[in-house]
């Protein structure tokens, strides 16, 4: 008889070190392990590659010891920040790679949009909610998110991250900050030019996504909410929609 | 017998509330108070307006009331981050207006090359010392900059922040970031094109500023330097070097 093959993570891509462009680590060299598949379909996704099942030939079943063992390669060796995003990296079995990492003192940071609450996010070192937005397309399940609150308990930083492309989006963030007051907030203008999954490094309008910014800034100002801050995806802003970087 | 007029504040400009651009606070909605003057003359200083004497008939000398009246109506009475910049701040008498907004539950946070300490250092919410490297043709008098860490004692949350234009600035900053492990430390790409002081919206070199940006993001990661933090001048990418903003 043999033991049961531990579960496996379905990865999509895995780079870096390069900065987290996003954000509450904004800035902060990073490895990325973007896992595939997602609960969501937003309508402005800009990681298709990672979401759609269409892409799934793309994405590697990896254990967690073949992840860890990429990681370290990447960073050499030396303890950095690694994100775990996607997709939804909440319905990946995680857990494990967490502590291999902590045990070498690695630091983990997962962004998800709240809908899978899993017990190892206790284990974070740092948690980003990001529920979305009416012009997703999505409807928030804010028992869902409750449920990612609960489980998080006291340990990881926790952070709520919003994308903002409109007015009703604006209004959505607004609530959602009223009602966890407790929680950081961002607030990111949405890129109307995500890359179509095919293409890796196709062309983005920068200016739409500044001028998204600036309208961002003067809407928080005008409205006093002076403890949200507005952060653009800075990776965009220095590589394009280009992979990898 | 008159009382003795309090000490005047010399401020260049009072602007706000905007996002501020740049290190450990960047996107977070702020009143700037930049007063006027500085002890340091930084080749490629981007302030010269408040920092060169020939532009002082601009500054108005200013009371703490005057300069909390001016704040008070920016933020619409609405509490927030208040940023001290320059010139240099530290040679300002800036402990009163500290005091001032602390009652109103304003937050303060102070920028400055650390060559003058001053006890209200203590008072601050945020210091950010700011040592300048090299290609600004100064030099640190780090007896100086260690005196302003013994003023703020344990109280704000102190970081670091070095721009850095070319290898020799870099060679600094890890210099800088060996002497001072305990200090988050922010890099941040010059500006080669700062604005002459005649004209408060003059053009940039954004794509040299973005250039120099992901080479400093690859020279960090090609180093694992996996604490620094790196990041644009958030403020120049949006609205090049317009002032007020």
């Amino acid at each position: 008889m043999t033991a049961a093959r531990p579960a496996e993570i379905r990865v999509s891509e895995l780079f870096g070190p390069t900065i987290q462009g996003e954000g509450v680590l904004i800035g902060l060299p990073t490895v990325f392990v973007r896992t595939g598949g997602c609960d969501y379909r937003c309508s402005w996704c800009d990681s298709l590659h990672a979401v759609d099942s269409r892409y799934r030939e793309e994405w590697r079943a990896m254990s967690t010891e073949d992840v860890w063992r990429e990681v370290t390669r990447l960073s050499g060796g030396t303890p950095l920040m690694i994100s775990l995003s996607g997709g939804n990296p909440a319905i990946q079995p995680l857990g494990e790679l967490i502590g291999r990492g902590h045990e070498e003192g690695y630091g983990f940071a997962l962004e998800t949009q709240g809908s899978v609450a899993r017990d190892w996010f206790a284990d974070l070192d740092v948690l980003v909610l990001s529920p979305k937005p009416p012009s997703s397309g999505m409807e928030t399940d804010w028992d869902a998110f409750d449920a990612c609150l609960r489980a998080s308990g006291d340990k990881p930083l926790v952070v709520m991250k919003v994308v903002v492309f409109d007015e009703a989006d604006y209004a959505y963030a607004r609530a959602a900050a009223a009602r966890y007051p407790q929680l950081p907030l961002y607030l990111q203008p949405g890129n109307h030019t995500p890359p179509p999954p095919e293409d890796s490094d196709a062309p983005i309008d920068i200016d739409g996504v500044m001028e998204r910014m600036r309208w961002l800034v003067a809407r928080v100002t005008e409205d006093r909410w002076f403890e949200a801050r507005v952060l653009p995806q800075l990776h965009v802003l220095l590589w394009g929609n280009k992979r990898g970087v």
